[in-house]
């Protein structure tokens, strides 16, 4: 057969990989908990109705759908035929595909929700880390599977959810050694206003969009883009206003204050944003009325968390409060708030600042050596011990040239080798060898596990 | 839309499920890299070619396939039609689906293997613990999306391999509390003897197939079975002596060497089992040389996990030794060894046996009631100090009722809750409710984390 591969936008990782990995995950995960929040898991399949339609035209279209199984077995073939006719036309049917692949956390919690919502507890606090799937066209940082790490509270109008949340965002980002990660929050009710000011929320979508292309397009680039989207040179004049306002967090509230401060949902969005800049105490964040954020379904603060200056990767985080997020699934009225981490970009942020800790990397503690027959039997028992004092190690099982297994060690990035030849298990000791500097100790088997546990101690995984 | 529901065969997993899952899952996690094996982790999915012909044609039927996107683009609409037609045939095309969902862990790790060999550190040893998927009918304890944990080394012939991961098994089932599982070995050289004495190895499928039924359809169904698939009486006589071996593990292999212990491959299989047997020490195997195991590739050793008896549960985890991973991927010659943990089951038996540690369901560790603004807000700060620390909290942000508060801790199971009114604040202290019985305690600020530590020292986690 041919060379084997791997589906295009897809990634095997491997033990270094895996374990750099899991210390985000972990890191955004025991914050989570501290918070109290708690973990839901949904399959990787959903039923395609439950997709489709949530994500937009073009979203449709990077769904996974997953064929019927038995499409052959002739009770099945004419609804197939059916369904592959529609597919043709681009129209997905369930005939074809009854299932697909998640494209995000947010609408299967939502299902989750809809199905549930007898059986939970208001405030319903829920965080997710799972995998989703998109067919983009893969590219630098941008795969087709990839995970996703959201935390959301429904059922809560609280402000103080808010506030949290921001909180999480500067927890984990310091644990993680990114002290210079941006916070920047807005609310939607500021730019609601502005449309109003603008003749009416009809505009929201098209100034949303244009808004949202700042940082890529400049502020030229958004006023051309106003004018293509038919909004009048007045229009345009006090959008350019509004995303001229700068300065201090104060100075910006003050600003805006004088520009839609009189409208209800200026004032809304004031209220909201000025007490969570408040309430925050030592989470640095930045008032940035130019926030638009994409998604249609947000409808009061929004957040977006962007990598240190210093390094060329932008949102690494974001999120923001919604006022429905089951209507679809017919339940009304659920309102919630919610954030997302970028793990495979704060994944590249830690490599390029060299942030990852070492102690990510360790895996087996020490290597028993193969010296031979007799003695790798005495030294397996020798290693029993340790493990089951907790000490992670393993044996070179084969009897080869030492050269092979100092080589083996090195490659897996062993720190230890224990050497037990038949010299040493007449005298009862063990030579344990540093594999980096080289150097060696005598080591009597009975204070074999101290050593290792003392070691231990000193750099805490 | 119709009313939210998830695919047949699949389950959200809530809160307490995950934790108990994951309680399983770090278990097995942790007593694989103590001893030395490295975390791997492959898409969810692979080529469709990567996986076709793999699993005999049953499995190719339960192989989830995805649609490729983009069918009614014009310029693909020939290439999926072809592939449609093919697949009405029964034949999977990549012209209509390109990629699968992964049906187990061995194939894409054995691809893996085949793409990485010239990277990778022989001997190997990898774990891998993902969900998988198969288009099986769903039914009781069956699942469509079902977690896999495998252990495996390749690149050693060593039998210490198998020594460890019958220890794994021990230390595993132990930590979980099932202690009177039970371990059954066997080799498959055993059963090539068994049929060499037959007549020739011709017939191993046959035989292999039957005795692998002998728990569900007793000896004299394995016989009619037999005789069905056209052995002998003469050699269905030799099979009856061969499975009617019993007795201690010593007294079996007396019996088995008379039987098979002239050939070549009864005297490796014995030897093999006879060392596992002898160096296996505390770790309590049962050799059972009616263990068959269905899975084609296996070439010696076997393994089968049963659970305690006292649930009707059957194997509860497998595994053997293999010649030739990686042939069907052009990389002859990668032996190995592995074993693999059946969660599903593992999660019925503890929950039957009520084996879940009490600590397993514990999230939020204490919640500050609500007992308006201003005292929230004090409150907010004091919890922000606990989090701080460690102490895993929360906070009903919406000043309502305190039955309600109260409600909403006990579905939550959060154990303690903390009260600040005016009267607290003053006198610079809180109350300090325990849920469960009702008691009571004054703390005074500075010591709250205190109290909480040593709460949480008393039950480790």
């Amino acid at each position: 057969m041919a060379k084997p591969s791997i589906p295009q936008g897809t990634r095997d990782f491997s033990a270094d990989v895996v374990r750099k990995r899991n210390y985000i995950f972990s890191t955004i995960r025991s914050a989570f908990e501290l918070y109290g929040f708690e973990p839901l898991e949904t399959p990787a399949m959903e039923n395609l109705d439950t997709l489709m339609g949530k994500y937009g035209e073009e979203g449709d279209k990077l769904i996974f759908k997953i064929l019927n199984n038995g499409i052959s077995n002739p009770k099945n073939i004419d609804k197939a035929k059916s369904g592959f006719e529609k597919a043709l036309t681009g129209k997905s049917s369930s005939e074809l595909t009854e299932r697909a692949l998640k494209y995000d956390l947010t609408i299967p919690f939502a299902r989750y929700v809809a199905m549930n919502h007898g059986r939970l507890t208001f405030p319903f606090r829920r965080y997710q880390v799972q995998p989703v799937w998109r067919a983009d066209r893969p590219q630098k940082g941008r795969y087709r599977e990839f995970t996703q790490c959201d935390a959301d509270i429904v059922g809560s109008t609280s402000l103080l959810n808010e506030v949290e949340l921001a909180n999480i965002y500067h927890l984990v980002f310091n644990k993680l050694g990114l002290w210079d990660y941006e916070l920047k929050i807005n609310s939607r009710k500021i730019l609601t206003a502005l449309t109003e000011l603008c003749g009416g929320t009809a505009k929201m979508m098209d100034i949303t969009i244009a808004i949202d292309k700042l940082d890529k397009i400049g502020l030229a680039g958004v006023k051309e883009e106003l004018l293509l989207r038919e909004l009048t040179e007045k229009q345009v004049g006090i959008i350019e206003k509004y995303l001229t306002v700068a300065g201090s967090n104060e100075e910006k509230l003050a600003q805006i204050k004088k520009l839609v401060g009189n409208s209800k949902a200026g004032k809304e969005g004031i209220r909201e944003v000025e007490y969570l800049f408040q309430q925050t105490g030592n989470v640095k964040v930045e008032i940035d009325f130019t926030l638009a954020r994409g998604l249609n379904y947000y409808t009061g603060t929004i957040f977006e968390a962007k990598a240190p200056p210093e390094v060329q990767m932008g949102s690494i985080g974001g999120g923001g409060r919604y006022d429905d997020l089951t209507g679809l699934f017919d339940l009304p009225g659920i309102t919630g708030v919610g954030i997302s981490f970028g793990v495979d970009r704060i994944y590249d942020v830690l490599e390029e600042l060299k942030l990852f800790p070492d102690e990510v990397h360790s895996g087996t503690r020490a290597i028993f050596f193969n010296m031979g027959e007799a003695e790798s039997r005495f030294a397996f028992s020798i290693m029993q011990q340790l493990r089951e004092k907790g000490i992670s190690c393993e044996m070179y099982h084969e009897f080869v040239k030492i050269t092979k297994q100092f080589s083996y060690a090195q490659k897996k990035r062993i720190e230890y080798a224990i050497i037990i030849g038949s010299k040493e298990i007449e005298q009862n000791y063990c030579l344990v060898k540093h594999l980096g500097t080289g150097q060696q100790e005598v080591i009597v088997f009975e204070r074999l596990f101290d050593y290792f546990n003392n070691l231990k101690n000193k750099s805490p995984q």
